[in-house]
């Protein structure tokens, strides 16, 4: 076997294997549990299963094949989810309103397109190789991002039906004490983040940049249930002193009261989970909550959340390890084992930071349409940091740059607080 | 076998032949075709079939069983769909977000109930069989008004896809020359309508009334798409002095042009049908039309549409045939045979009428919940007569009342003109 | 004097006085009160006062007065109210947001208009005089029903101002006991209603036309705000059996537990009037109700609304008297002297009968633009009988048919029961 | 005179000089224009003058002056804008609605505080001198943003109007060449930006900070309407790739060709101005558009937008010096004359720049109600520097941070282009 044919072998290795993971995620469901979006922030399952599969064939196969045949050509409009320079995409908002292509079509478009693929990598020459590695790896990234929307999104779409859907039966779980509340200081100074570029990293992440950092300290831990059910019950959600003004709108319109999917019943606190309803467990990190609630709680509290150059300083040294979609618990939990004194940097729930999420000085956006990816959305949307219990371990670095809109709480996101000296 | 051994037989038998007929028409369905509401106005499939058999359930196997036990008490809430004196429904508008239960358990569920209905019938006393044959009569007579919803409902949601799916082949239709059109003429005097009450009539028929009529004509057959096309390429969309002034606002705001599921290709008319895109036929009845738009095109020939009470009266003599439902093309056709010297008097297409839906004089709803059936829908609804392609024969009378919104048109919809002397 | 002039100088003066009452009922008025359009069913005082001149403008002077020349070519866009096949009008709800022309300019724009309206009428010929007469009165008729709706509006764009403006101080009225319910009965038989043709009517209420009427009894006196306060007690806005469909989400979606305008503190019922709060007055005839609560209420109370014909029918013997705008109240009073047995028949409030508002059999539009006036409304809206306290005396007749949005109560509309014998 | 003395009444003069202009602008109205409120984003000329008058009395006159009566009590309600811990707000997007107070009560209102503020200062002793000072100077400033919202609301109030109302006749404007596109050098390294805190400052902008910035450059004026043009007429509007998702979106939706106020007639671009319709002068700086409309003219020209920090640091040696509301034009004008080699870096129009609106590090609010001022807002606005030809040469300085929405046009914000190296 040549270089170039391990090369080939060991990324079409890694193609199928990540593949793999989605048809995983979806094994617990129904045919219809593929097909409803019930609100616009979510997919239909059949949506990702498609949207992902049109990204190899979009960029890899059309282009670089040869002589593939296309699947089927309305899908190019159907399953190009923002792309604008691409084509006009079938409008988001409307995704569960297809039921065609059933489900079965849209793996018989995944086997299509997972056999071209095996067919194109036996045959890539050098050239063509090296020129789509980074394109592959982007396509790799984006499907393990769409598998943790696929857990996101079923949850959110389960959660809302009467009936109470189950995922999976609950996993048993161990946990520890909690430790206590500790403050890490770092100094201040020029330090340098983002990607050098050894390895996958997506153009937002890039280049690596200097900033000046004041003195500041950062909480050992996240902040769990228990202390964030104190900030309730301390009226947390009534006094808009806390609260960014348009924070403040977003609650009282929505007329939020609690994270999402918690339920108060007989004075207890109770969540919905991928496994069911379970009382809220007061160790574990608090999650699904928005940026608002992050930042209301970060001010009660005295602190502030940290920004993501402070972030991603100060968690330079620590393992990426942690409670992954590896696991296939989704949902944090209450083990505090740690290498070091830094628990639950990353899985368990994505850290708010205060971040806007704007581009890093020199950075450049990947040429064509691949440009749209990150670079388009950097506006009104906030930074999250260190990956979830929905994240998968090989997917997450130090220098990873999550971001939603500051009202969405549908992902695992969760809060650890900083404060200056 | 006793004489009520018979009856009871008999019901139960054409329970049977009438719940069978809902399953034949979502035979062609995938499961996810069931899930889907792709506007308000449409209802999922699997919606449908379990609401009919809730019906069932609710209002005889539940107060009339005596051990009947609940297939799952939360479908009281999901497949309630608006008698508020019952219990609060779920919203209407998001019976597409759940996919939950799925087609499987629906279809036990109808199963489960339709068993629960043979033993019930088994040993129904003469008292009871009594007291609920009208509430039998009801609930088949529902299933079948649900039957043609299902079929437009399944239109709609087929024609909002690219994909533009197919539900069934192209049925090999023979035609017949158009008739000319011709006014058939009727005297002033009293009429007597509504239903005397002897067989099935829903309460909005009842009780015969008189009314006065000033003499009119009715034309022998309905407005075919050539007709139309003449309307709409005279400009009719465009001219306001045709157009009451909500129609006015309401195609000026949705920018129709045509009736719905029309479009027009190089220079012709093509139309969405259940067996996927086709030509505009000139001499069919023009369908899926607005209560607006029949009236438009009416005020554009100079003349009016009938008053329902014009248009029973008319009737009185025509008998009940046509293309319904019964012969599973779900489209109109150009067949214009007729025993008489009305054409499509029944069938094809329902014919808007110029009455506002209203109660008869001393009509009475039904008692108790089921009085909600018709009368608290007396108000911004226009009534239509005569049946359609998705009618069945067995559920269509003289008196029959049909009733929309002046804006809705995914029924099969059309017009029969009427003028005074 | 010739007959002509005499005619001329007559109609001139039925205008000149119309006009005078416009600016009779802005005479309380700040300027900033012209402006403001509060919802968008009302419209700025200002706004009605040009567009009720520029009716003239548009209908007499530009094409019979020869050489008028326009105030200003703009306003024909400003204060066309929906007359689309006249022009594309400026959008109704968009009214409030435009502060010029101001009120002088437009007080300007009247005293120009009456003063070419007088010279036109120095020297209008017979044949143009026959021929402006009906457009004159229908332009005087016109005027006085935006008199009412002046007077309507100004009192919602107050009340919705928490600093409670006052349109003119409380007028002392004297009122007497309320006559005890009764029924007046009216045999079936072929009745005619509608309006003869002699003296002015709108088009809408031509021709005289048959109907059949069953026997009925009507209600001798309207529904007091005492009995109104017992349906709302007894839970009528809690009760879904009470409420047509559409009234039933319209009064959950707007939060409506009482009728417009009323306020509960400590326990007593309050109401905004013209005149400031004042307690609700139990004998007074209950106002500012939509149909939605006048048909619940009458549902609660075991009858029903009359018919429009049944009303007609009724009243005809009445003499057009009451509690009109000529009195200056503006508001429903308790005053039930009467001679005849039938009580507030007239004036006070208009009575909300059961009848969709539809065109009459036979019945015409005027010609041209001007048919625009009545009949494209005919859809969607019930029938309104007998004037308010707002309507002047001069306007109203038996044979007068108002119209309003079921959902509509911020005109003085009130309730009178009927039933079957 | 003892040094107290003379310190309040240079202190009542400021507010005396300061509260005089706000009624000049406002001079040229007439009563009706104090009233509408045309969009959410605007409200009535009649509310900034009451808003600014309440600030007075309830930051200063109820807490300080003693025996001071309130106005009326009801406008605490009415003109607080959105401090939500002092009580509950009037909702803003009503504040059209109202026409009361009259424009002649507010103008008492702002009488009867001005006078009790003289009262006040005559007798204010030093503590509460001192006390009071940096609310009065919060005040004056928090005056000058309304005066400066005064201008641009009436603009757009008046912009919509078919009349196309003028606010005051055409300044005739003297103008220069258009000195050439340079560019200026700025090298890397740790900066000091923020204000130190001598003379008034907002909370926002302080504390002086340290940054890290990257070497840069900046153009040596604002972009000019004719270059717009260019990027206008090659089809800016229409390529994704320039765009933000969000921009994109927005202008799509929103249908936006070309910056608010611009109108192509025959070829050519005019722009509605406080003087009327006048034609686009293709070497003014172009105004009156969106972050998203800047952020996308700058990449299509293959530059960047600067960020605020580097905005700061280069302009820290430029005089405040420009075409201001001083000078009584409301428009920007072509006169590049400059002392330096920057040219209307003050003045004129705002710049967007590429910095999310977010706290400094160790900022701190005021305490309070007055801390809602600025720090709330941080979240979802972009900072804009140096002030625009509608700002006071007295109210702008090098570390005033302006922000708005990204799709906020009606202020007067352009851009000034930078680039890396």
């Amino acid at each position: 076997m040549s270089i170039i044919e391990q090369r080939s072998s060991l990324l079409l290795k890694r193609y199928q294997q990540i593949r793999a993971f989605s048809e995983q995620i979806v094994t617990p469901l129904k045919p219809e549990d593929y097909v409803i979006q019930s609100v616009t922030d979510v997919s239909p399952p059949k949506w990702h299963l498609a949207h992902t599969t049109w990204f190899f064939e979009t960029f890899i196969l059309i282009p670089y094949h040869g002589s593939y045949e296309c699947f089927n050509e309305t899908y190019d409009y159907l399953f190009n989810s923002y792309y604008e320079t691409h084509g006009k995409p079938y409008p988001r908002h409307k995704r569960g309103l297809l039921s065609r292509p059933s489900v079965k079509e849209i793996i018989q478009y995944r086997t299509y397109v997972d056999e071209n693929m095996v067919s194109f990598f036996d045959r890539c020459e050098e050239g063509i190789l090296q020129e789509i590695t980074p394109i592959m790896e982007l396509g790799l990234q984006h499907e393990q991002q769409h598998q943790e929307l696929l857990i996101t999104d079923i949850k959110y779409n389960f959660s809302i039906n009467p009936l109470n859907p189950v995922y999976h039966e609950k996993v048993a779980v161990s946990g520890s004490d909690l430790p206590d509340l500790e403050w890490h200081s770092f100094e201040e100074g020029i330090v340098e983040t983002g990607h050098p570029g050894e390895g996958f990293s997506f153009d937002n992440e890039r280049p690596v940049h200097k900033s000046w950092l004041d003195a500041y300290t950062l909480a050992n831990r996240p902040v769990t249930n228990g202390e964030f059910i104190n900030f309730v019950e301390d009226g947390g959600y009534q006094e808009p002193s806390y609260w960014l003004s348009e924070g403040w709108s977003n609650i009282k319109e929505a007329q939020w009261q609690a994270p999402l999917y918690w339920e108060k019943v007989d004075g207890n606190w109770y969540t919905f989970t991928l496994s069911g309803m379970k009382k809220v467990e007061r160790n574990e990190p608090v999650t699904h909550i928005s940026f608002f609630e992050a930042d209301a709680f970060a001010r009660w509290s005295g602190n502030r959340l940290p920004t993501e150059t402070e972030w991603e300083y100060a968690m330079k040294q620590v393992t990426v390890k942690g409670n992954f979609a590896d696991n296939r618990i989704f949902h944090p939990n209450f083990d505090y084992t740690s290498d070091n004194q830094m628990y639950k940097v990353f899985g368990d729930v994505w850290e708010w930071t205060s971040s806007p999420y704007t581009h890093y000085p020199r950075s450049k956006p990947l040429d064509g349409t691949l440009g749209e990816y990150n670079a388009k959305f950097m506006c009104n949307q906030m930074v999250l940091r260190g990956g979830s219990c929905a994240t998968q371990s090989t997917h997450v670095r130090h220098t990873y740059r999550n971001f939603f809109h500051p009202d969405k709480r549908w992902q695992f996101s969760g809060i650890r607080l900083a404060r200056n000296e």
